[in-house]
């Protein structure tokens, strides 16, 4: 037994739903691309992955360090090869978060421990693409 | 401006929402976590990107093509590394399909076009992992 599965339909047009974790994600193409625009395109959602597994390392560890924080939101941006199959050559996550004065330079730290030790979606894009990122207090 | 940007926000315990062409990917994690089981787990969403983009691919070759098929789905299997970061080293997608005996060929034509000329997804997990696949005639 593999240790993630997903299984995926196609439900007609170019739409697909995609079943993980017990929840249901729909995927299709603009109606010009011969879909209905039920969901986003798929390529978009490894920048989600990206964004949602950061996230959870960075929320944990300020967590964990007693950090208070709000206002926490990331900003992907993704350039694509100019050759096809078309892939991601340069990433860059902009993280956006408000704290205190005094916890900035661990939310440095967290964003740093989640890119160089617990991110394994971050170690997956870094075999592909340039990965940079910005930290902006708000 | 670059090529993709996706913004993704926390909301509170380990809940993200991602917005990504209009529309929102909840992404968390289970209450063992510290989340609410509100969306699937990020890494996973990699699988659901693959899967999406490979079929996308072999239904517009199967449309252009004018083969008739139903039934079409796909399982992807992953297996991660044994070290942290949990990154994929091993993928596989079987895919499931209907088709009458003489469009078997055709559909092994789209598969492997998609593989190694289309998706864009393939090709970036080719980076970090052996990808494999199967077609199931059903």
């Amino acid at each position: 037994m593999a240790d993630h599965v997903v299984t995926t339909r196609f439900e007609g047009g170019m739409t697909f739903k995609s079943e993980l974790d017990n929840h249901i994600i729909t995927i299709d193409t603009p109606q010009k691309d011969g879909g209905n625009d039920g969901g986003p395109r798929p390529k978009k959602l490894m920048l989600s992955s990206l964004a949602g597994c950061t996230g959870i390392d960075v929320v944990s560890t300020l967590n964990k360090m007693r950090v208070e924080f709000s206002n926490f939101s990331m900003d992907i941006e993704a350039n694509l090869s100019e050759t096809t199959p078309k892939t991601y050559t340069w990433v860059k996550i902009i993280y956006r978060i408000s704290v205190n004065e005094e916890d900035k330079d661990k939310v440095k730290r967290a964003v740093k421990m989640s890119k160089e030790q617990y991110c394994g979606v971050s170690a997956m894009f870094e075999k592909f693409a340039t990965l940079e990122y910005e930290i902006v207090f708000e």
